[in-house]
Order: C-alpha cells, then sequence, then structure tokens
C-alpha cells in the first residue's frame, strides 16, 4: 500500500499545481490545505489496489484515484461548515482559513471575516465537487461505456447516498436520544463512509477489467467488501472518538461528547446500562460546559459490554468483508493486500 | 417561446416527482421550492430554441433543459445563503424554508433553526449539482461524445468559470469602491451570468447537431450569442435593482444599495460624477439603515448620464449578440425566435 500512496502523491501534486492556476486564490488555499493536509489516503489508495488486483495498470487508473480524494474532500470541507469545526488534522479547517485569509486581504472585522470563510469554504467545496467530476474525463485507454459508469455512479448514487446520509446525520443531531434508533444510525454510517468506499472499490475494479461497473461482478463485489470496510472503519472512528488520543486523532477528544453525538457505541450504552445510569449518561451527551471529570464518567459508562458489543460488531463487518473479498477474488498478493486493507479498520489507533 | 416553456414545464413536473421519492424530505422541499418558483426559465428555453434552430428534436433535449435549470438553481441556493438574502421571487430561500422546517420538526430554537436552515440548503444545493450533471446521462439517441462533451464542460469550464465570479462578486463586496474596476465588474458578470447563457446555447445546438460542442462552430458562435445577451441580462437587472418596482420583481428595491452592490451602474457613476456627489453616493451606498429618502438620493445621483451609458453598453451588448447569431444561423423563424430572445434583455422590467 506504501507504494501506492507514493505514487498517488506524485500524482497529488500535480494535480494542486494546476488547481493553483486555475482556481481563485482563497478557493484554492483551502482545497490545497486539505488535500495537502495528509490523513490515510484510504480511497484513493484502496481504488488503485482494487485496480491492481482485478488486472488492471495503476497508472492508468490515476485520475480516479485523485477524482475520490477530491470528492472525499469536498464534502469535508462542507461537513466542517455544517458542523462548526475549527480543525481536522490539526490543521485549520476550511472556513476558519478563510476567516483567516479575509482577514489579511481587507482587514474584516471578526464577524465579516467569519461570514466570509463560510462563503469561501462553500465555494471551494463546490468548485472540488465538479473538479472531482472532471478528473474522470482524464482516463485514457478505456472504453467509453466504462468511464461513463464511474461518472455517472459517481453523480449519481454515490453522491446522493453521501448527502442523504449527511442529511440524516444532522437531522439525528436535533432529535431526542428516544428517537434514535440503532437502524438510523447504520443508514447514516452507510451513506456518509459506506458509500464512497464502495464507489472506490467497484471504481477500481471496472477500470481494473475496463468494464462498466455494473456489468462487473467482479466490481460489485469488491464494492460490497468496502462498503463493510467503511462501516467498520466508522464504528471504529466512533470509539476512538471516546478512548482516542487527542495527539494522534488530531482533534481535541472529547467533541463527539459536547456535541451528543449519535452513533452505534452511544445507543448501545443507553440501552444497555441501568435506568441510573443511562439518565447519568443522556445528561452529559450534548452538553457544551463537559469536564475531564465528565469525559472519564462517559468512558466509564460505555466502557464493558456497551463497548465489547461494538468492537464485536465491528469485527463482524471485517468478517462479512472478508467472505465478499474471497468470493471476489482469487487467492493472489493483490487479494492479501486488501485483506490486510480490511484488518486495519479495527486495529487502528487514527 | 411559450411552447417551449410549457413542454418545459411538463418535464419539470415529473423530475420534481422523481426528486420528491429519492431525496431526503427537507432537501426535497427546499429544491422543489425554488423549482416551482416561477422565474422566466430563461436557460431552458434557451437551450431548445438552439437545439431546435440546429435543426434538432426539442423533445430529444429535454433532459439537457432540465440539467441546466437544475444548475442553475444549486447555485441560487447556494448564493442566498451566502448573501444571506431571506426572498427570490417572493418565496423564502432554502436557508429560510429550512430554518422553518427544522422548528416543526424538532421545535428548535431560533438560532439551532438558523444553523440548520443552512446546513440543509448547504447540502440541497450539493444534491442538485449532482443532480444536474446525472440528469445528462439521461439524453438518448446522441452519439457518445455529444453527451459526453455537454457533461465535461458542464463539470469543467461552466461550473468553475461560475464559481470565480461568484468569488469575485464577495470578493469585491469587501474591497473599497477605489478598488473595484469597471473591468472586474465585467470579468464578474461574465462568469455568473454570462458563462451559464453561453453552456445553454451551446449545449442546445450540439444537441440540434449531434456533434460534441468543440467541434460545432453553430455551437460555439451561438455560445458567443448567448453570453452577450447574459450581459446585457445582468447590466439590465443591475439597473432594475436601482429603478425597477418591487411588486414586479419580488424582492425589496433598496437592497443592491444596501448590500452596495458592485454593479456598473455604481462605478459608471461614481467615476462621473463630480467629487461631492461621488461621495455622497459612496456615503450611502453599502448603508445597513438607508431611507426612502436616500433611495431617491442614489437613483437622481444615477439618472443622466451614468444610466445612459450603462443602457448604451446594455444594448451594444445586444447587437454583438446579434452579428454573433447572423454568423452562426442562415435565416429562419427558429433565428427570429432566438432574435427576440436577445432584444428582451434590455427591455423587461422584471
Amino acid at each position: 500500500m506504501d507504494d501506492l500512496r507514493n505514487l498517488f502523491l506524485e500524482a497529488l501534486q500535480q494535480e494542486t499545481n494546476y488547481l493553483q492556476k486555475e482556481l481563485p486564490h482563497h478557493l484554492y488555499a483551502i482545497i490545497n490545505g486539505y488535500l495537502q493536509g495528509g490523513g490515510k489516503r484510504l480511497r484513493p489508495c484502496l481504488l488503485l489496489m482494487c485496480a491492481q488486483a482485478a488486472g488492471g495498470d495503476v497508472e492508468k487508473a490515476l485520475p480516479a484515484a485523485l477524482a475520490v480524494e477530491e470528492f472525499h474532500t469536498w464534502t469535508l470541507i462542507h461537513d466542517d461548515v455544517i458542523d462548526h469545526d475549527d480543525f481536522r488534522r490539526g490543521n485549520p479547517t476550511g472556513h476558519i482559513l478563510g476567516c483567516r485569509l479575509g482577514k489579511e486581504a481587507w482587514k474584516l472585522s471578526d464577524n465579516v471575516a467569519a461570514d466570509y470563510g463560510v462563503s469561501a469554504a462553500i465555494l471551494a467545496g463546490d468548485s472540488l465537487q465538479a473538479r472531482a467530476t472532471e478528473k474522470l474525463f482524464e482516463l485514457k485507454d478505456f472504453q467509453p461505456q466504462t468511464i461513463m459508469s464511474l461518472i455517472s455512479n459517481m453523480t449519481g448514487l454515490l453522491t446522493q447516498d453521501l448527502l442523504a446520509g449527511e442529511q440524516l446525520d444532522v437531522e439525528m443531531s436535533h432529535m431526542s436520544w428516544n428517537d434514535v434508533t440503532e437502524d438510523t444510525v447504520m443508514t447514516m454510517i452507510n451513506g456518509k463512509t459506506g458509500a464512497l468506499l464502495k464507489y472506490c472499490a467497484e471504481a477500481g475494479a471496472a477500470l481494473g477489467m475496463d468494464t462498466p461497473i455494473e456489468a462487473c461482478p467482479t466490481a460489485l463485489q469488491l464494492g460490497q467488501f468496502a462498503r463493510n470496510c467503511g462501516i467498520a472503519f466508522q464504528l471504529q472512528d466512533d470509539i476512538l472518538g471516546i478512548y482516542g488520543e487527542e495527539a494522534k486523532l488530531g482533534k481535541p477528544i472529547g467533541s463527539d461528547i459536547r456535541e451528543g453525538k449519535r452513533t452505534l457505541l452511544a445507543c448501545r450504552a443507553l440501552a444497555m446500562l441501568s435506568e441510573t445510569d443511562a439518565a447519568k449518561l443522556r445528561s452529559i451527551l450534548g452538553r457544551a460546559d463537559i469536564t475531564q471529570d465528565d469525559i472519564t464518567t462517559v468512558r466509564n459508562l460505555m466502557n464493558g459490554k456497551p463497548l465489547e458489543s461494538v468492537q464485536n460488531d465491528a469485527e463482524s463487518y471485517v468478517q462479512t468483508a472478508l467472505s465478499c473479498l474471497e468470493m471476489a477474488l482469487p487467492a493472489s498478493p493483490c487479494r492479501d493486500a486488501l485483506h490486510d486493507f480490511a484488518m486495519k479498520m479495527t486495529k487502528r489507533v487514527m
């Protein structure tokens, strides 16, 4: 996976050079902050691994790897505006950087600059959404139907599933805990995290076999592999949101608690705890002024059975993913790499 | 044009039925408010007129007519968030409707509901941006290259030009009048209004001749026709923003003055007026607490030479458009209809 990541990073450098020339300066700066801001590059690497596993040439698939990273990035930029998050991976988010740039350029007051930052982040995300699709037109030496299927799946199913998940996330944040069901949480996770990983695997395999996604059983099976990986990834992410280390995650621990984030772990804990403990947990989740003691209380309340059961769920999503993988591909070093990818979903600490 | 508008409106009804089934309810409600909210349907009608003028079948071009209306609409939804506009064509804008829906659904407080409204409007715009592109895949009985050229131009040049114009509009609002040049204003108008009208004409003609846009001289010439119409349209729009009637425009007169909107008319007036009058005008433009007397003062100051010179400019953009039209097409009833379209740009009162 490291070789593929390096290949991707080289191509990314060329892409950001292009964006610097083409986009208004502030929009470029916001986008570049995210694209260069590190991250695990899970999505482009998954796409390239699937292209390779399906017998394709990874170099030829690079425009699609850039497209999915750009797609992921525009959703993050808008997500950060919606969630009022100030930092991501230790860097200022788009609207915060935009705010700073507005102050530098026109000496704006705090309020006006904050408003400018939000505007710039909205437009930067819009611009990158379009660019992600446009990038797919740079795919060469594939049949037109293959490329068309990647484009129509991106602008169709993928975007609509992902945005439905995002909207559900926002809606759930306004529901009382009594109205938040595990089913709703899983639908949200499937859209917000599962849909794009599924697309990455499908697109990679479809390119590897130069066949439209819909007509490529390998692509569809690898899509299910990746979707299940994505769900395991998100369950682990929510566990790290409670038990992770701030320095490794690049975001303040406790923010999920402060926001009362609707997670499977929280639902499970509220369902499993005694009435008294559940009431105590509910009283802390979503409170803006939590203390370090409150964080410890939440950790203790969720520990034991709730945590174990969500960890078990995450493991079984990984197992389902691995079954899909075995159906999709015969044994090979490439399949082993995808096996390792799935195993990392629940083992990671950042 | 009325026949084409009715044909479009029928297809629009089917499209909104589809969106109602597919999208999260609040996102659908926001989008539907704009799509059903009237408006002149200039863009889809222009596309269909150009398809017809280039010898095509308008029924077959309908998905593209819907795509450009949806494209226009997502830019309006995000634009209204950025400009904090509460009404458009007399209807509540997306974030205002979203705010109301949030209150109804979860009894949110005013602040939380306003924040929810903005989130929902951002996601509704994102969703519709993707849908506009996806809609182009419904074009049937055209060569793949023709359809591909419509898609790549939409996600490439069109979106980037339009967003660069939008960003320039936001940036200019923070510049002092001394730094706002006529050139910058014209670049902004070219992007914000010219780019989409150009695309509509290009796409329509390319479909009419079933040829990719780049390989179709008629499409490129009609694109220039439409771009010039778009600029004339915007110059007239800015005149109506000062001299129009509130009831006809569906937005409060004086809002352009209150916001200190950077228009060619304002630039021209500031350049042509005596130092004293220019200072008086500058002191009113952009002030939040203007009175009816201030509006009258601005109208009087801009009247005469500044207004006439911008009206002359608008007329000469129409004349340029008509020259492009004559080069693009031989005389025909369809060309006459496009001629009428151009003439309406500067004659309209709403």
